[in-house]
């Protein structure tokens, strides 16, 4: 469903808060400032390969969150539920253009749905 | 907004599975099964004190895990959105109840709402 680094990053924006201060260092800087980890071992005057099992590490950390949570599954299919609901209003506004009341009161409905993104 | 039992139970709903096997069977035991401190210490052979004090400490894990993630805060948000876009679709039923396509299709929303609770 998704590649390796989206799925790594989702995971992250979840359960990030749970690594250590290092770990979310070593991770924002790769998957968010695009760091190589040679430039990530400079900034922490560690090797290289410790870099590489740091983020190892904390992407598995985040799986196993992920496994005993589940809690990101749980929110992809509420957004997919709620993605299918936006667009079947839209349909209908489209479908009942004329009836202006009814189209005003569908527009109340996406406004609330808004705010759940 | 929540007593103090329901927003612990909650919570274990959310983080539980983070709790050691213990800290699980001692919470399950007091807050679904309705077993007394007491209870739980012999069953456990250990002190009554020693499981008002895991019971408090399995609490405060909860309580930190939703102070690091806001996973509970988050979903609680959306629920309420939810249910607030399913009155509002009720409304509009109760309101064009003759107009049968119109209704179906809302139905067919409402579907969808259902599917996430």
């Amino acid at each position: 469903m998704f590649d390796k680094i989206t799925e790594v990053s989702l995971l992250y924006d979840f359960y990030g808060q749970l690594l250590t201060d290092r770990q979310k260092e070593a991770m924002r800087l790769y998957y968010e400032e695009n760091y190589s980890l040679s430039e990530i071992a400079e900034e922490f005057r560690i090797s290289r390969q410790a870099v590489h099992d740091a983020l190892k590490n904390a992407g598995k950390a985040l799986a196993e969150y992920e496994e005993k949570l589940g809690l990101m599954k749980r929110f992809s299919e509420s957004r997919a539920a709620v993605s299918e609901i936006e667009a079947e209003i839209d349909n209908l506004q489209e479908e009942y253009r004329e009836e202006t009341i009814l189209t005003a009161r569908l527009s109340k409905i996406k406004k609330i749905i808004e705010s759940l993104e």
